[in-house]
C-alpha cells in the first residue's frame, strides 16, 4: 500500500446505554443515579466520543419495561428526541436512534428521522427494529406479539415506504424565488401512493428531502428473517458475536445476501457490538469486572440468563452448566440467545462463570483488559474481515468511554486504522457511504 | 387591589409558524427563506420570546401537505424534535408542540412529551390536536378522515390514557440507593390496564413521572365536540375569536363547561390567537399590512379561504361579498370557519376587503398598529374577562416577534399586567397551574 491509497477505516459508535453496560454500573462511586433520565448525560458522552473521533452515538429504545427495574436502569428517554437535544451540542458525531416498525405509522416516522437529518444537518441514522417482546404487545392493543415472520414483512414494507417518503420531493424542488413568489416547484414533487400488505400511504412527505438523501439505515439482523432484512435494507449491522469465527461468517453471509439482491460486494458495514472493561494492567481490568459482577444481586443475572434463553429460570443452577436442550425461542431476541449460547458450549461454562464473562449483560462479547489488549483485538478482527467497527458498549459510563477515548483511540490511530480528525460533517461520510440518488419525478407543476 | 395582592397576569406564547402568519411573510427582504427547515430560526424565535419573558413557544402540526407550497412555507420538522433541540438552547420558556391523537398511539405520544418534559425540566406542553383534512388520512391508510365524532371520542380516550400513564409512576418510585442496590421501588408503579374502545394499553410508562407530573395540556376547541373536549382535560386553550363579545362568550362558555365537570370556576385558560402588524404610526403598519397582502397572490388567497369556508373556489367573487349559504362543513376547522364568517357578515366585508382584513391568513384576529394601540387592545380583552392571554403570531418572523417584544411587552409590564421575570421554571408555574396530583398506587414490592 502506497501513501497515496488511503487505508481502510474502522468505524465507532458509542451505544450510550445509560449508565452502562454492566448492570450494576450505576453503583459505581462515580456514577450518577440519574443518568438515565439526565439530557446532560447524553450530551456529555456524545461529546466524549466526538472528542473520539467516533462515528456516531447510538441509542436503544423499548416501548415497555424491558428489563428488572428494582435493580437497575432502562431505556427511558425517547431516542429521536434525545438526539434532537444532542444534536444542539455537538456538531460532526452521528446520531442513531432505535425506532420500531411494530407499533409505528412509516409516515410519522419518514418525517421523524427527515426532522433530525435536517435539525443536525446530515448526521441522523436509523436502527430499524421490530419489537417481540409481550409487554410492549400491550402497550399496544395486542395480547401477544406479531408472529415473527410477519413482524419482518412489516418491517420490509414500512421501510420501504419511509425510503420512498424520503425520496417524494427531489433535491432541488424548493426554491425561494423571493422576486417571483415561487416557493416549491410542485412539479418536483410525487405522490408515494403505496398500496400495500399492511400500509397505505399516499405522500408525498411535508418537508424535503434530507441532507444525506437518507439518513443512515442501521438494523440488527440476528434470525434468518432478520438477515434477509439487514439485506435488504441495512448500510450498517449491529451484530452480536461472541467469537472470531462467528464474527466472520456473519460478516460474509450477510454482505453476500445484499450482494446477490443486487447490492455490490461490500455492501453493508458489519459492526459487533463490543463491552470494555479496561485496566492499567490486566488483572486490575479483571479485578474491575469482578467487582462490577459482584455488585450484580445473582438473582436478576439468572432471570435475566433465563430471558434471553426462554427458559423458566427455574432451569438455571449456578454451578452446573445450562441445560443440554435448549430450543430457539418462536419470539425474543435471536441475535443474543445464539450468541450466549455459543459462549458457553464453546467454553463449557457454568452458569455462574457464563454470567461472569457476560459481566451480567445479555449476549455481546466483553473483553476485559489494557488499552492495548483491547486495540489488539480490535485490529485482528478489524484487518482480518470480521468486522468494519464496532459499536462500543463501555461497562460504565462515561467513564469507560472516557477511558476508551484516552486510552485506546490513540493507539488505533497510530496504528493508521481510525481517523484523527473528521473528514466530512455527515454521518454518511463518516461511514463512507454513498448518498443516494433519488427519484426523478419532475413533471409540469400543476 | 393593594400592594400585598399580586394583580392577575397575562400569558403570552409566541406561535412559532415559520416565516411568520402572513403568507408572503418569507418574501420580505429580511426573511430567510430557508426558515421553515432551519433549527436555528426557532431557536432564535425561542431566545427572543425568552428574552421577552413570553410563557412558551407554541408549534402547530400537519401530517400532510396543507397549504399551497407553490407559494409559501408549510410546517415541516416535526414539533416535539424541534423543541427537543429548542430546549437544549434557552432555560425557562415553555414548548408547546402539537401532535394528533387521530394517527398515533397514547403509548408513544405520553412517552415523547414524558421525555420532552424530562429534558426540559418541566417545560413541555401537548396541543392535543384531531386530525381532520382528507390529506393526511390518505398517509395513515385511510381513504376519508375518521368522522368528527369519532375522532373526538378518540381524542378523550388517547387523553385519558396518556395522563393515566403518565401516573403509572409515583412521584418518589425511584430509589436509586448505591448502598441497598435498589433502583426503583416497583410497589410504587402500577399498570394502567386500559380496555376502551379504540385502545387496550396495559402499561405502566418506562419512564419516571414527568417533572411537572402532566406536561400541560393544550387545545383549541371551535366544535361542539371540541369545546367539550377542552373543558374535559385542557389547562388552556388556544381560541380563535374575531370580536371581544365572540372571545367574551367563548371563554364564559368554556369555564361553564369545565366547572359543570367539577373542574372550578377559572380551571382554563383562554389564549386567543392575535396577529400582530406594528408601525411606529398606524398609518405606517398599514402601509406594511397593504405590502404583504400585495405580495400574495389573489389565486393563493381564494384558495385558501375556500378551503376554510369549506366550498368551492369558483363560488368567491373578490369584489362581491361572500355567498349567503354556507352550511358548516363536516369536516375541516370549526373555529377558522365560524371565525372568518363571523368578521365577513358583521363588518359586511368584499372576499377582497375580507382577506385584507386577515392579511391574507386563515381565521385568525390582525391588529394593525402601533404599539401602544396593541397594548391597549390586549389590555381591554385581558382586564375585561375576553382573554387570558394571547397566542401571537406576528406577520413576519423573527422581525414581528423583535418589534413585539421591543415595543410592546415593556408597555405591558409598565401596566402591571406582564412579567418583568420569570418566578418559576416549568410551564406550569409561569401559567399559574397546579402540579397533578397523580395517583397513590403504593404496594408491597413485587
Amino acid at each position: 500500500m502506497t501513501a497515496s491509497t488511503p487505508q481502510r477505516q474502522l468505524h465507532l459508535n458509542i451505544n450510550a446505554l445509560h449508565s452502562g453496560f454492566v448492570p450494576s454500573a450505576w453503583r459505581l462511586p462515580r456514577s450518577d443515579v440519574r443518568a438515565f433520565v439526565d439530557v446532560q448525560h447524553y450530551v456529555r458522552l456524545a461529546r466524549i466520543a466526538e472528542a473520539g473521533k467516533f462515528d456516531a452515538i447510538f441509542l436503544a429504545d423499548n416501548a415497555s419495561i424491558a428489563d428488572q427495574i428494582h435493580f437497575r436502569p432502562i431505556t427511558a428517554l425517547e431516542p429521536t428526541l434525545l438526539l434532537a437535544s444532542v444534536a444542539a451540542a455537538t456538531t460532526h458525531i452521528g446520531l442513531v436512534a432505535t425506532v420500531s416498525t411494530s407499533y409505528n405509522e412509516p409516515y410519522n416516522i419518514a418525517r421523524r428521522f427527515a426532522t433530525l437529518d435536517h435539525l443536525s444537518g446530515g448526521r441522523a441514522g436509523w436502527n430499524v427494529v421490530t419489537t417481540a417482546d409481550a409487554g410492549s404487545a400491550r402497550n399496544f392493543g395486542r395480547s401477544a406479539p406479531i408472529e415473527h415472520g410477519q413482524r419482518y414483512a412489516r418491517a420490509d414494507e414500512f421501510t420501504r415506504i419511509v425510503k420512498a417518503l424520503w425520496d417524494s420531493w427531489e433535491d432541488d424542488a424548493f426554491i425561494g424565488d423571493k422576486n417571483t413568489g415561487r416557493f416549491v416547484d410542485t412539479g418536483k414533487l410525487a405522490p408515494v401512493a403505496h398500496h400495500g400488505t399492511f400500509f397505505d400511504v399516499h405522500g408525498p412527505l411535508n418537508l424535503p428531502r434530507p441532507p444525506q438523501g437518507h439518513p443512515v439505515l442501521f438494523q440488527a439482523g440476528g434470525s434468518a428473517d432478520g438477515r434477509e432484512l439487514a439485506a435488504l435494507h441495512a448500510e450498517a449491522v449491529f451484530s452480536a458475536s461472541q467469537s472470531f469465527e462467528e464474527a466472520l461468517a456473519y460478516k460474509r453471509e450477510i454482505n453476500a445476501r445484499a450482494e446477490a439482491l443486487g447490492r455490490g460486494p461490500h455492501a453493508v458495514k458489519i459492526l459487533p457490538g463490543l463491552t470494555t472493561i479496561i485496566g492499567a494492567t490486566e488483572a486490575q481490568a479483571r479485578q474491575r469486572r469482578d467487582e462490577l459482577v459482584e455488585l450484580i444481586p445473582w438473582d436478576y443475572s439468572l432471570n435475566r440468563l433465563a430471558g434471553t434463553l426462554g427458559i423458566p429460570v427455574e432451569r438455571l443452577r449456578l454451578d452446573a452448566p445450562l441445560p443440554e436442550k435448549i430450543a430457539l425461542p418462536a419470539d425474543g431476541n435471536h441475535t443474543f440467545f445464539r450468541a450466549t449460547l455459543a459462549l458457553a458450549r464453546r467454553e463449557r461454562l457454568t452458569v455462574r462463570e457464563l454470567i461472569r464473562e457476560l459481566a451480567g449483560g445479555g449476549g455481546h462479547r466483553v473483553i476485559v483488559g489494557t488499552p492495548d489488549q483491547i486495540a489488539d483485538d480490535i485490529e485482528h478482527w478489524f484487518r482480518h474481515g470480521a468486522a468494519d467497527g464496532f459499536n462500543l458498549m463501555p461497562d460504565a459510563l462515561p467513564d469507560g468511554l472516557q477511558d476508551f477515548v484516552d486510552g485506546v483511540v490513540p493507539i488505533l490511530q497510530r496504528r493508521g486504522i481510525f481517523r484523527t480528525e473528521y473528514e466530512g460533517t455527515t454521518l454518511r461520510q463518516h461511514l463512507g457511504l454513498q448518498r443516494p440518488a433519488g427519484r426523478t419525478v419532475t413533471r409540469a407543476a400543476a
